[in-house]
């Protein structure tokens, strides 16, 4: 079967074309500016060739039609035509209580992705945006949802409760949700795999370390706490969000610099993080480029990072009493080697050992620990497109 | 020398008088509805007499005259004279980046406390209410300021800068702080002791456990990492107090309650925590209790409040990158034999493993360990007072 993957933003739309005979991409690409002017689409072929298009992109609609021309014709032609497309796999942002796993979307689905719009005001609208594009252009397909939030509803009640008063839990659904789960649980059992063990055998530490990062304690294939909380904004540093604050700092900020509590919201999602501490950029490479050059204010960075992941993973082996491998994934954690190593030295205590020889990679799936390590360290490139239409597979058959 | 310790907050003064030659409490008190009807005075004598009587407080300084009163006169009498008094003992909240250790009370200092009032807009000028009061009554003693957040600022800047933009931090001092300091300092020291080694080659964690909370950990004798922040609502979940939350969550709650930031940062100071999530109320005894007795909310509530307990115990071991002991302080730490057994299974995994006859005690100063494990846990009754006693006769000679 072959199935087409969607991520919508609220001016993007990102795609993969999946022929899950052997779980190969067929075409990826990315449709930008949708709504905006400037808009284009960049795709990219089996054989890796990629173009770059300007195209009037009024709405998601007319962004996935042209999509679907380049697929089905011209040069980039790799489908004879959409009938080939055996599921459509969206990516939901918000499933809220409602969704603990993957779901084929009927009007009850939908509807229910509709009533989580209040936990995800920018993000589940787009992709409902998304579902009804490619409904009005592949009418006959099924499609499924597949939601970051679903793999952390295995979290205990002691975990994802705040420590507030329970009705604002009853009447508005405040709670820790967690995000990444599609990520955290593809990187967990590609970690028990690599382990030689049965999942349910197994205790994880997955980090994410994107733009956005998260940190997944996962005991035995369940997540059972996750670092982001009732939005991506607690947790880690990260890009641009500030993670974990005194909550307090907000109502001191309003009142000392005359903003609106969205406005202070606003600096902590988009002008903290990486931002913020270096007042250089969000871009971890530019920060790690500083480090190798001596910067210190990139190393102070880079130190704040740390300190934050370190404490995480300290904090979630404890919470499983006990680790055995500690993952990473994402941008940031797949590529910058150096941030892996200083890693592992601040955890030796706990048995953690990496080999720096096998370490010295990017983007590929490695157990980096040494022989006699304790607690292993793994590097597994994510892949939610794949978990995506792997789920769409399994509900659509 | 006699050192009198004074404890001032808006409506109430604790005080503690204390031979230095041994260290021994001569007597201690309370004075509370300072400026309220229905004030009262609790005095407790060296051989532990306590009286209660209402006696009208229009201010602090009526309230220490009561004191001198029942100090040096009367049934209750223990020092012939104010003139024995050597020093005064000030507990004072915040300290800011002003202080990192104590110091005799000048005009300096007192502006110096003054310019914290921002940061302690509560505690501050209680404290100096308290001073101004000692000052009148006592013109000739020497004081001293003991502040709570001294011993934090040894904390490297990684752990005190929040991931937000620099200028509020270079503006208005917006950073972790960290409180508790007197009983971390106190605690880690007397663990230091029960381990036979100088503080220098230990790494302890602090958990000082009572209607507030929170961690600290002590690397060589220095504080490294606490769990409060800007300000004592950061970290642990405590009686009242919401501890660590999704900084999104107060907009949201704003929104949907019509609420102002003021009004939902009152509800996580004081109706949130054990209160909050139990709905029952904010006294920890009355939660064991109702454990003991089988019931569920109380179970919940202790368990949400364990597991962040745990959460931070792991990630502090991990800043530590390591840790000989966990000590146990404050109401909850000293009393509840259930939790510190419960919390020490959880942390089998890092060599913790107490003995269970030896966990069976309050209040006393006990090393708690099995004789096999790695990790020791110590019970260590806290004593603020006489910290602030110390720190008053080494500067005032």
């Amino acid at each position: 079967m072959k199935v087409l993957v969607v991520n919508c933003g609220s001016s993007s739309l990102k795609y993969q074309l999946l022929n899950m005979e052997d779980e190969s991409v067929i075409a990826k690409g990315i449709c930008e500016r949708i709504g905006i002017d400037g808009s284009f689409i960049k795709h990219t072929t089996k054989d890796n060739k990629t173009i770059k298009l300007m195209v009037d992109f009024p709405n998601h609609q007319v962004a996935l039609e042209k999509m679907i021309e380049l697929l089905t014709t011209g040069e980039t032609k790799c489908i004879d035509s959409v009938d080939e497309i055996g599921a459509v796999g969206h990516r939901v942002v918000h499933g809220g209580e409602k969704f603990s796993s993957s779901a084929i979307i009927t009007k009850e689905v939908e509807e229910a992705i509709r009533e989580c719009i209040g936990l995800a005001p920018l993000h589940n609208p787009a992709n409902l945006t998304g579902i009804d594009a490619a409904r009005a252009i592949l009418p006959n397909v099924p499609m499924v949802g597949v939601f970051d939030t679903a793999f952390h509803q295995t979290l205990p009640k002691k975990a994802y409760m705040y420590a507030i008063p329970k009705e604002y839990y009853e009447k508005y659904g405040v709670r820790k949700y967690g995000f990444h789960g599609t990520s955290h649980k593809y990187v967990a059992q590609r970690v028990a795999d690599m382990l030689g063990k049965p999942i349910e055998e197994t205790k994880i530490i997955v980090c994410h370390l994107g733009n956005g990062a998260s940190v997944c304690a996962i005991d035995g294939g369940i997540s059972v706490e996750t670092s982001m909380g009732f939005t991506p904004l607690q947790g880690l540093a990260m890009g641009t969000r500030s993670g974990d604050i005194d909550p307090a700092v907000i109502s001191f900020i309003m009142e000392k610099e005359g903003f609106s509590v969205k406005e202070v919201e606003n600096i902590l999602n988009k002008k903290s993080g990486v931002l913020g501490v270096s007042g250089i950029g969000s871009d971890f490479r530019e920060i790690e480029d500083g480090v190798v050059a001596g910067d210190e204010n990139c190393r102070y960075t880079m130190d704040v990072f740390q300190h934050r992941l370190v404490f995480y993973i300290g904090g979630y082996a404890a919470i499983m009493n006990g680790v055995d491998a500690i993952a990473f994934a994402g941008g940031l954690g797949e590529n910058n080697a150096m941030m892996r190593a200083e890693l592992a030295e601040m955890l030796s205590w706990m048995g953690v050992k990496i080999d720096l020889e096998k370490n010295k990679c990017r983007g590929i799936e490695r157990d980096l620990s040494a022989p006699d390590a304790k607690v292993r360290v793994m590097l597994v490139p994510t892949n939610e497109e794949l978990m995506i239409a792997r789920d769409a597979v399994a509900l659509v058959k």
